[in-house]
């Protein structure tokens, strides 16, 4: 099935998916300590016969019986060696049931494993785990795969990289989360949403946990963040032990209760996980087909994401900044830190970049003699356990990029591509593969030009390459590149002339290494605020700024007051009350002032 | 003669005014105890042969013999009460005797008194005798009039405001400069050119003084800030006592050769002053019939002046503000000040603030039980005295405004006018009249506008009726209204926006009160920052500031460097060095980083 075909469908009509596999494997004789996927081998006309009732319910969409079908699980059975023809065989039975009847999507679950460093199995060693299930089950012909049940974003993103890298149909995907409404490693919904969208998955959502009710919260967070195509497969409620046996408190009727506020929210696919049979999927099936799916509302704003929150970048929203201080240039201690692999001095700088208010950490590592690649991994994987923003990859080193973004668990920043033919394909490549937003820099073989209109011309050759490869616009920032006044001072207006036609004509987001303006000036802080609130007045998203340069807040802080992003200076003022004691000249001058006025009463 | 008319001559070509009358009249046995103007009633043949010497050697131009017939020179000879019969005489004579050769010009010269406070008489006064003169003159049928040798400038505003309130024919004015280029109360040439040419002469220069090089220095100095027409009547030579006799030391071919020069630099009339005689006149006519008049190129930018110095307002130069400290809102010492007419705190606040940075002094008396027009008055004799700067009368009293305006010097501000009709007319025409600039805020009946079109819309109106009344577009400024950003958060942006918008259609300078943004805001110098940042580079070209508030500089200078109206940050670095202790906190951090370094070091 072709990506476009699902995509017209889901446009038109709610779909269904089918109820619990397991489930009604238990009441047709399934043990508990039997690998349900066997069935496909020995046991064929019961699992057809589970195809059969979703089907003749309504059901426009049954799962194979794979969830549990890739090698380590196998492996726990000793079937580690059959696995592609278990997922074949769950193919075989699947279309043979729903010939004419419906479509067939092949069922990928967790490994129940966890990807390093909580784990033992490195990012690329699950990526092969799923790319061998994802392989048999596409090529045994299944119409589109779904991933379901993740519990941790890192193993969702190697099953969906895995997925697309095994054949191009569509690929479904929903995770699911804890009574806290995080998954089990910590992502709420808002950065499952997030990450997925970024993966590229055609339909993304939850599944399995706490029942509809649950469900419906997620799902309208989610609907938040993302325009994509919403799915949700809730259990029959919770499981309770009733005489030995498990039982599921929601009956159909209750079920079917939840499908209207579902698809009100935005859900356009419904199925049942747990404890949901052919009766709760009748029910759903009969509501659904009642309704319309709702209309996308189209976000505007763009997102990234670190391991467990979401960071929003949008006019409304207070202006976010990239803390830029993990970079060895001119830091020789830092350096020194950086040669040693010192990463807990990393972690260090990147949680009090956050304190000090930074929203993204970029990571620099730009020393000579490093293996960056190592380093960078290393640094991505600590640091992003360390602090809860997303990061920026700032190398121009590809290896090292990509060694990096193996590693990160939310959507990272790419810093950064350029006009250069070979940087361009390499990053934007990555960048779509592992679902990250990226940087380009206005610059190309010929160097950084002169005439911001040509700066432009760069940044719109970037932005054509970029959509062209699937990216998405809200995840294209563009860098007009500040060159320092003392040295080109006709430059700086060009800077920003350029970011006022990106915003204009291309309508991406910028980002401004603001404070490389001031090098080799006196007092360079007072040339840095004045070109920062200019920048940020031409359109500027991201300034990458030093967070513990005070100055850079009183800029941040005043203009969003002034711009309207931060509404009725609410943020203003409180983060004025906590830096009481930065009392400006002016205050002072206007305390004299009042005194002169008393005296002069006196007298 | 139509003040178009002796335009479209000049633009053809360059026009020569004649000799000498005293020093010819003086050979003709005139003494020197004697009235020479009696000459007009007992001696007219000898007059008019002088007239017709000049006439004879091509001169297009002669001068009636009044330059000392006001009623003040000729009281002096017991003749005051024969002003008018005198003048009218004199333009008899001249006219019989250029009928069909020439253009009669009524001579005006200095009463020989100063005005209020250097001398007695009130500007009005003096104003009422040059009235009279003029009306005569124009009455009797002079073609045009030159006010010439005019030592103080305030006599010369006066000589030209009574010869444009007498008639409507052109205006010629020049005035004399001592040694040091200065007036002898020391305006320099370029205020001398900007505060005539403010008045409306048709055509401005310098007569007699220190010969023919001086002259050259003065023409060159004023074309470079005034692109109106320009004459010059240069002495022939220094005189000397030579045997109890007065003599020039200039040959009619030295004094000739340097017309050329003269012309070039952009002369359009050339006559001679004391030690002229027909003999040179012949020369420097046959001179001047061999050139054109060059072309004049347009001055963009605008200018104020002082009593002695002109201010530079352009977009290649340092950004120019207004201290806006003498202002009693707010200040309960200062309006204190301000009710018991204490100007001498006024004068002191004006110094303070020019040596703290500010090139305009506002002055706004605004205490509800004060007779503004008084202390405005005396405000403005005072302050102008005490500073070398020019000042912006800040009131919405009218009449107060006309007061303080009679007491200028150079060329004010006036602060302000409106969209209101009433407001419009009477502001505009005062500044037209006594040759100010003017600030028009856009606001009118309806009070504010929201929308920042809307403002424009009055700032249109505003500059349509200032051109309409003949006032130049570099003498026009809007105030598009700085509200506070606590209380009307919205309107911020359509400030800045409205500034962009009057800059772009309308092409005029621009004035803001930036400081009042913060009212009301905790940090109010941050927000200040920020705003005024983005006001200088949306185009703002006049902050009004309390100089006494660093943080304004810090702005103004970066933004100067980052604009590129401080090349190569040349004043920036001078300016930090003057500031050297207001380390910015930034830089305290660099050497925090830096031992922190050097610590790592030594371990
Ligand atoms: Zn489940
Ligand atoms: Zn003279
Ligand atoms: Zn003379």
């Amino acid at each position: 099935m072709k990506k476009s075909d699902l995509k017209q469908m889901l446009e038109k009509k709610v779909l269904t998916f089918d109820g619990a596999m397991g489930t009604m494997l238990q009441r047709m004789g399934l043990s508990t300590s039997e690998c349900p996927e066997i069935y496909n081998l020995h046991n064929r006309e019961i699992v057809k016969s589970i195809h059969q009732q979703y089907l003749e319910v309504g059901c426009h969409i049954i799962q194979t019986n794979t969830f549990g079908a890739n090698k380590i699980k196998l492996q726990q059975y000793g079937l580690g060696d059959k696995t592609e023809e278990i997922n074949r065989q769950a193919v075989l039975i699947a279309k043979e049931a729903a010939y004419g009847k419906g479509l067939v999507a092949g069922d990928i679950g967790p490994t129940g494993k966890f990807v390093y460093p909580l784990g033992e199995y490195s990012f690329e060693e699950i990526y092969q785990i799923f790319f061998q299930q994802a392989k048999a089950l596409i090529e045994a012909g299944v119409d589109l795969i779904n991933i379901e049940t993740m519990s941790d974003i890192k193993e969702a993103k190697a099953a969906v990289m895995a997925v697309k890298d095994a054949g191009d149909i569509p690929v479904t995907c929903t995770m699911t989360f804890q009574e806290n409404m995080r998954t089990l490693t910590g992502a709420d919904p808002e950065t499952v949403a997030t990450v997925l969208e970024s993966l590229g998955v055609d339909v993304l959502g939850v599944n399995c946990g706490f029942g509809p009710d649950m469900m419906i919260d997620i799902i309208k967070r989610m609907s938040q963040v993302t325009d994509s195509f919403l799915m949700v497969q809730p259990n029959a409620g919770l499981p309770k032990l009733v005489d030995g046996e498990t039982i599921f408190d929601l009956s159909p009727e209750k079920m079917a209760g939840y499908v209207e506020g579902l698809i009100q929210l935005g859900a356009n696919i419904i199925g049942g996980c747990c404890g949901t049979t052919p009766e709760h999927l009748q029910q759903i099936v009969d509501k659904a087909a009642e309704m319309k799916p709702v209309q996308k509302k189209k976000i505007s704003f763009s997102k990234l994401a670190s391991a467990r929150k979401t960071l929003i970048i949008g006019d409304t929203y207070e202006t976010r900044t990239i803390g830029g201080y993990i970079n060895p240039t001119g830091k020789k201690y830092l350096t020194e830190m950086i040669k040693s692999e010192n990463t807990s001095v990393l972690c260090q700088e990147a949680a009090k970049q956050v304190e000090a208010g930074a929203h993204i950490i970029n990571i620099n590592l730009g020393v000579d003699t490093l293996d960056e690649s190592k380093v960078m991994k290393n640094a991505v994987l600590e640091i992003q356990r360390s602090i809860d923003a997303p990061i920026a990859l700032d190398t121009v080193n590809y290896h090292a990029m990509e060694e990096g973004l193996k590693g990160v668990e939310g959507k990272a920043l790419l810093n950064s591509t350029n006009g250069k033919e070979d940087a361009l394909h390499q990053v934007l490549d990555m960048a779509k593969r592992y679902g990250a937003a990226v940087v380009g820099l206005t610059l190309d073989e010929k160097g950084i030009p002169q005439k911001a209109e040509d700066r432009v011309r760069i940044a719109e050759k970037i932005v054509t390459a970029a959509l062209d490869k699937g990216l998405r616009k809200e995840d294209i920032y563009i860098d007009t590149l500040v060159l320092t006044a003392g040295a080109q001072q006709d430059l700086a207006l060009e800077c920003l002339k350029a970011i006022r036609l990106v915003k204009k004509e291309l309508g991406v987001k910028t980002v401004l290494g603001v404070e490389n303006i001031s090098h080799g000036l006196p007092n360079r802080s007072y040339v840095n605020n004045a070109f920062l609130a200019m920048a940020l007045q031409a359109g500027l998203d991201l300034p990458i700024i030093n967070p513990y340069h005070h100055n850079n807040w009183t800029v941040i802080k005043s203009t969003d007051v002034l711009v309207g992003k931060d509404k009725n200076a609410k943020a203003y003022i409180q983060w004025s009350n906590i830096n009481k004691n930065t009392a400006s000249k002016e205050e002072i001058e206007e305390t004299k002032e009042k005194e002169k006025a008393s005296e002069a009463e006196k007298l």
